[in-house]
């Protein structure tokens, strides 16, 4: 039964870390709509913001403007010499002016959108954080705060001349309670220090994504960042169990608690959790962490049907029950091009659809003896048609490729169109034959793969060249069949600038409003990350 | 080594759901500050509320009001044959006037505090809750939202004579999807029937408590229970995927997503969790629910010191894993209470402390040898010194029962104060130690007992009356002791009525602040459940 099968024989592996979309590798921007966008990179207008740049927004060859394209810039202040005095005498040797160092917080790193700040400030405290949002606000200067600049939606950047306050030297860990698992420490610290602190001390952190290398905990927390762990450890809603916070207004909010128990009231944390910088600057942050698993293994599968692969997830869910760590997916089309273009082969034989499983757990033997009685019932139930099971670090990274290269596949097809989608879990691969069937001979591949447990689908369309016959017919098609399905049009990445006019299909417009009083109400003057997260006609 | 651990030989079990704290047992109110309480049982005063009630509230033997006492009447509407003839027609029979039918409302279960209500509004959709809450905000009526009213702090009846708007009628399970365990239901559903209808599909509800045949998830929600299963499956913060909430103007609020990523804006649902009724109504839930374990496992530890337990649990966390679902603890004062008035014997020998640890799994071969490896570890390193396990049904129960049943046997002890704080786990014995040394021969008996796993302890203070020396004794040494810790006053039961103008001890007071605007910002007349959670004077 399990003949063909390859085992490896050690089970004692590393866990992996490999995000399939947050990656570092060059890659085409997430969406491109119709004309060229303000968001797109203009290094000739990088310093003239004001009308030149709103030209640029508009779009040379589109007739209105795209409701990802920024909007006029708002009537705040500019920086004055007296500004940047006070900025130097709070921050000595920490606000930036010299371009060629604001060159990078200028840009995000999809290259697609940039700002034109004239200063980067870098405060290594609360107090300094709180000092300048309370400067700025009295002065109607409007401020970016920043993490690590790895955002795929124009969150984490200046749209025009926003000060930029980046949370890069805020990289202390205050405390850590290996008891209860607890960490506290400051916004700026990178994921991946993090990582490397607590898997010394036998934790983990329950959050984990390709950008780990360079992205802060505060902007994960932010942006409500998902990952790979999340079918596992759930959102950061669970496990954040405090923030300290600067209001616009400078005032800082002390909800740093390091309890996982506390009903005193309204847990105003939660707020901004995922509000991308609007609400409030993260200062410092208090999360649950889980202890490292003992024992790591991969499964790569196939099936010849969706929904064979949908019961393959429920078997597995009850089968693998507390192990299971990830359950992702991806189509024959994904494989066509992991083939073709990364010359990476099929390590099984051709089926319609491929799983990636991992488990993670603390007793290997058991671990093991799991996964085999699951496989054995999946193939005698005829569920799955082929398989290969990893144990060793070198093959659960040869089978984790295969998920996790295909964005960068992708760009070697084409100029690709992306989406990010939530969809009710048994709905999610009707959205890419449904699309497959409207572009018909439009599109050069239509492809889909994403993580199955969390209802995430990653929907990716190419074609030779930037296509904006075939974008017209991609949009609004893709929102109004997520919408259509209670779906989320942005399920991991948030909004930003690239999709707040995107928000009405996802959010009812009671919601939205809602989302503007709380918005008026802790920033009046609407100085922290504008133009990001809300849209421009609050209904 | 494992020779007096007496095992049964069946793995099969059922899962215990046995709430510690929130029984149904006649108990004593949770704590009694100085004086009579405004919110003791005070029939006579019941129908007179105003000045009357404001005097008993104040305490008869009391210089100054108790903290815990309701502040005077605000200046609502009284209720008018016009308002009664409105809420006959648009709930026709379900608008009840009978003191008869009333008095279970006004009343909470505890029998602490009464409010004289002369009006029950039973609605069973969405749009009648609306209908209600825009003619009372209109009219300017105060209004109580009610669960299953089986809530410790008076949240959950009305202080004088709000309309009660009960969920009761709203019991319709909506929709679940058996893929990805995901369930919407109306906010009156009991807890309980969500239980069995998901365990008939093979699932389980991801919170666990005493109260669960009659509490209602919306009540749950809206109090963000925590009970048994926080230590597995994290907070309702996490585990809540959408809510929908009618807001104090009528205004519903749709946020009832049922997707586990979504990333379109803040995360609004989050304000209404743990807002007792003060923001808004829920009128239904969605809910990730957890598969259903295939085996559960208790085993009874004895420790000799705090110092051991809190080695013991990291051991055991680390060895356990994935399966550990409880570890919950109670000291030998317990024990000799539950010896001397409940008859119940010792399972094991005399110990200092005694920890009960629950496994829930996928494979009851795993569990077991996870569990043996486990405790031979535990007993190899002298962390413990005797124990039992219990894998069948009837041991199982009489194991928990050492554990639940420690509230029971307060009350035969005498008058009990009782407080529920979170703390840094490794301090939560501390508290006790010092109360016992702080009180000496003041107290008849100072136990602790409570949820290592989440932090949480329950300290109860016993004296052969009440004692209003003992309680100035005790207050606010403890409130202070738990403040000095950065803990919470109230972990699990929220502030409701009594409790909350001790608000101050946990939360800041810009997050206090920040409270009182949101509340402002969503219910401007203060309509809501007023006199609950919020402090009478915002700072």
């Amino acid at each position: 039964m399990m003949g063909f099968f390859q085992r490896t024989p050690s089970l004692r592996t590393a866990l992996r870390h490999l995000s399939p979309y947050s990656t570092f590798s060059p890659a085409a921007p997430t969406r491109r709509p119709t004309g060229d966008l303000c968001s797109l990179f203009c290094p000739a207008a990088s310093r003239q913001f004001g009308v030149c740049c709103r030209k640029l927004h508009s779009g040379a060859d589109a007739s209105e403007p795209s409701p990802a394209a920024a909007p006029k810039r708002l009537p705040f202040s500019t920086i004055t010499g007296e500004d940047l005095a006070f900025f130097g005498k709070v921050l000595p040797g920490r606000a930036i002016t010299d371009p060629d160092l604001l060159e990078s917080s200028n840009v995000d790193w999809l290259k697609s959108v940039r700002g034109s700040s004239e200063v980067l400030l870098r405060p290594q405290t609360t107090e300094e954080v709180s000092q300048i949002l309370k400067y700025c606000n009295g002065r109607n200067l409007a401020v970016n705060p920043q993490g690590g600049n790895t955002g795929l939606v124009g969150g984490g950047v200046p749209v025009y001349d926003e000060v930029i306050l980046s949370t890069a030297l805020m990289n202390r860990i205050l405390t850590f309670d290996s008891i209860s698992g607890i960490l506290t420490c400051q916004a700026g610290c990178v994921l991946e220090n993090l990582s490397i602190y607590l898997e010394e001390r036998d934790y983990i952190m329950p959050l984990d994504l390709g950008a780990k290398g360079s992205c802060h905990i505060g902007g994960n927390v932010a942006t409500n960042a998902g990952g790979l762990r999340l079918l596992r450890y759930g959102s950061l809603h669970g496990t954040v169990l405090g923030l300290e916070v600067v209001l616009a207004d400078g005032r800082v909010l002390d909800c740093l608690a390091t309890l996982r128990k506390d009903n005193t009231g309204y847990d105003l944390k939660q707020l901004f959790i995922g509000s991308e910088g609007t609400l409030g600057v993260i200062t410092a942050v208090s999360i649950l962490c889980p202890r490292q698993p003992k024992s790591v293994n991969v499964v790569f599968l196939g099936c010849e049907t969706f929904d064979q692969l949908l019961r393959t997830f429920q078997l597995c869910r009850g089968m693998l029950g507390e192990i299971l760590s990830a359950f992702e997916f991806l189509d024959s089309e994904c494989m066509r091009l992991l083939n073709t273009h990364l010359k990476l082969p099929n390590p099984i034989s051709d089926c319609s659809f491929y799983i990636v499983i991992e488990t993670s757990g603390s007793n290997a033997t058991h671990d093991a003896e799991k996964l085999h009685n699951f496989l054995e019932e999946a193939m005698a139930s005829s569920l799955v048609t082929d398989g290969t099971i990893a144990t060793e670090d070198s093959k659960i990274k040869a089978l984790w490729s295969m998920r996790e290269r295909v964005t960068e596949a992708l760009t070697h097809d084409g100029f690709t169109y992306k989406y990010d989608v939530s969809l009710p879990v048994e709905r999610i691969y009707q959205l890419v034959t449904d699309m497959r069937e409207h572009l018909g001979h439009r599109a050069k591949s239509v492809v889909g793969y994403g993580h199955v447990g969390d209802g995430n689908l990653h929907l990716n369309i190419t074609s030779p060249a930037k296509d904006p016959a075939l974008l017209a017919a991609i949009e609004p098609f893709v929102y109004q069949w997520t919408a259509s399905c209670q779906g989320s049009i942005s399920a991991e990445h948030g909004l930003g600038l690239k999709k707040r006019n995107y928000i009405y299909y996802s959010k009812p417009t009671q919601a939205v409003a809602l989302m503007g009083d709380i918005k008026a109400m802790l920033d009046p003057k609407g100085i922290l990350n504008p133009y990001k997260t809300l849209p421009d006609n609050l209904k």
